[in-house]
């Protein structure tokens, strides 16, 4: 089974789309007509037009590769059938009512299954908010606002749709867009196996992030992150929920210990939550790999610099001691006055912070450069002291700021191009160091 | 020892006020000037006025009766002697080089702190950011962009002022302003077992979050925190960062786990990072006390609502059976088409989802509401449906939200004036739930 007509489709049709406003076939219209490519709203009672494409009675009336089924559980065996004789090669099914849903569900979607391998189409779901691509304005779901998701590095694999949903709306109001949000939903013959080669394959997917509830192919999956050259992180969720996961994605009870070891083996790394998720999958797309777990952290501010190390050294995260050389650079710097092993603290922002991390970030110690500053505007960044030192060295640097929102705004996407990650709060820096930690060579 | 001039000061005056800017007298004389009275720049080489302020030779000079002192460590000593003379009741100290660093830095303090007693001057630091109260245009720090913080119902007392600010702009960012942030670092005089009562007496402060890294006077926090009737988190840091804290804010090597129960046992909420500490603070403040620890989890997507049950019950949270009475609601509204257990899930935001929310918040075994919905504008938010709920039952109501970024604006104030609060990741939803589980009667 190819994934092409999923993941670049020539043409869509949108089947059982729709005029009227808030119905499942308006919405999904609503963001497919961003395609660059026919569209195609399909439903045999439709008049006139719908975003200005011309109603269409049958997908056998189109060229299409992709369908999206707007249709309710029992109507879709029979437009996978009309989309297999039509030629389609991918089918996002979002209705629900299947295997999450008792005896007559298992039934319809072992029809689906059925008619999808005869046809050898893929079919993402169902039970799905489906999937988007921004870089190839693909935006196949019905989730309202989707057509406005930018192009990121970090490509997101969800077993729940509303978890993908919430991952992409995440990423977005942070600054960020998506190389793909993919939702697996009831996984009728798409599962994370599939998902994950084509992602590692996808030159814009940097790193993978997984949300998994449970698969019967979960070995499958393993291998899968395996086999990956891209980085991959996951989180496994519904521990301890397992009817009401059942009830969701027809997933079998998993427990997490069970596969934990198994997703750390492949070389995943197991996030705790949604946010920590988004963080991994970040650090490991923008920033270099690092050699070794050894953590240089320079702070303009104690406070929260002991915080990062404290939750650093609680993740087994070592900070080496620096040598000679630099201890004398930062004696020379700061004058002795604040604390210059490491962690190396600068008391407050100064002018010659970009010095501080440019002598710690030069250290043979150090693998792992990890800053944290409260911006202020008459300082900045010090962002060519980082062009100068990336440049240099091919270190990762996870720079964490505080300050007023607009600090924030300012220059990221700059120190993002050199490579350095940014953060906004101590946790979320010291764990993107913990990562990068984990992930080395 | 009365903290009145610290925390309700008639006028201020800045000793080593400048008018370079960057320099630390510029900063603070940038902040003071916002003060709604008299406002004294200290400097005899000062000529002319700053910020429109003119100089004065000596703080003997003013009626003021706080004092911001902006000189070096050494010089500050003498500095404290004069505003005792002139009859200053309290001064901020933000210098370093005191007990943290050393013989001579501890034979400093203590010339301070006899004379600060000697004339019953309360002295916030030295070694801190200093403190702001925004009701009360006070913003006694050097920290530029501090004057723009808006008033809030948190209030925050941290050890490391950089914690202070960072926490501060934290919630600057997301929206929200504090009931005054206080930086105490190197405690002279004025300790957590000074504010906490201090801020249990303010009626703008409807919580308080602790930033502990270690102090002499542990028990007495402890019993300040206990007697507090103000709902109280803390964040103990540290742990693990022995000599670093000590090189700060000159505490004592003290263990987390020492203090964890006696933490607790005082009625403190103990949180794991800063975004904790905020969150815990602020749904406190804005939430009536749960009369158990019993959630109703209303969620319009499975997959954020199985991530945000499942660390709740981690979290030892119990979802109780809905009443007959409650399911046969939900069976109407719903039509038995989802998940109509606790949690429960409608599937999709839909027209109905206030109602959802109506019933299990008036189900007699919830003690705790936790909502999940994906914003969709053609929705809006239930805000109708909560003004009534709110408006007949005493309980708790967390709203978790994901979205475009306008959608968490969108009606986020409206909601919280019903206390109602809002959180924007399903970690975050969750772990206010917990905090509202864990302080129910």
């Amino acid at each position: 089974m190819s994934l092409t007509a999923l993941f670049d489709p020539d043409s869509i049709a949108v089947i059982g789309a729709s005029k009227t406003p808030g119905k499942l076939g308006n919405d999904a219209m609503a963001n497919a007509k961003e395609f660059d490519g026919p569209v195609y709203p399909v439903n045999p009672s439709g008049e006139g037009a719908v975003y200005g494409y011309e109603f269409v009675d049958s997908v056998g009336d189109t060229d299409a590769d992709l369908a999206l089924c707007c249709v309710p559980g029992p109507a879709t065996p029979e437009v996978i059938e009309e989309c297999g004789a039509a030629g389609v090669g991918a089918a996002v099914v979002f209705a629900g009512g299947f295997a999450e849903s008792g005896d007559r569900g298992r039934e319809l979607q072992a029809q689906i299954r059925d008619t999808a391998d005869e046809y050898d189409i893929a079919v993402l779901g169902p039970n799905t908010a489906g999937h988007i691509i921004p870089h190839r304005d693909l935006f196949s779901s019905f989730v309202p606002g989707f057509d406005e998701i930018e192009s990121g590095d970090v490509a997101i694999a969800a077993q729940s749709g509303g978890v993908g949903v919430t991952a992409t709306f995440q990423l977005d109001r942070e600054g960020y867009g998506t190389a793909g949000m993919y939702g697996l939903g009831n996984r009728v013959n798409t599962d994370f196996d599939d998902v994950v080669p084509m992602l590692d394959e996808d030159p814009a997917a940097e790193a993978i992030a997984l949300h998994i509830e449970g698969t019967n192919e979960i070995d499958a999956a393993i291998d899968a992150i395996d086999e990956a050259d891209t980085p991959v992180a996951a989180l496994k969720s519904g521990n301890r929920m397992a009817e009401f996961v059942e009830a969701h994605t027809a997933a079998p009870i998993q427990e997490y210990e069970r596969y934990e070891q198994a997703f750390r083996d492949a070389g995943a790394v197991m996030a705790d939550s949604l946010t920590e998720l988004l963080d991994a999958g970040r650090v490991l797309a923008q920033c270099p790999q690092a050699d070794g777990p050894n953590v240089g952290l320079v702070t303009a501010q104690a406070g929260p610099g002991i915080m990062m190390a404290d939750s650093l050294q609680e993740r087994g995260v070592t900070f080496p001691e620096l040598t000679e050389e630099t201890r004398e650079r930062l004696d020379e710097i700061l004058l002795g006055f604040t604390y210059d092993k490491n962690p190396v603290d600068t008391g407050r922002p100064m002018p010659e912070f970009g010095d501080v991390i440019d002598a710690v970030g030069r250290d043979d110690n150090v693998d792992i450069v990890l800053v944290y500053e409260i911006f202020e505007h008459s300082l900045g960044y010090p962002v060519e002291e980082l062009e100068r030192l990336t440049a240099d060295i091919d270190k990762p640097v996870v720079f964490t700021v505080a300050g007023p929102d607009d600090a924030l705004a300012e220059d990221r996407e700059r120190l993002e191009e050199l490579g350095v990650a940014t953060f906004d709060t101590p946790e979320r820096g010291a764990y993107a160091a913990s990562v990068l930690a984990e992930t080395s060579r």
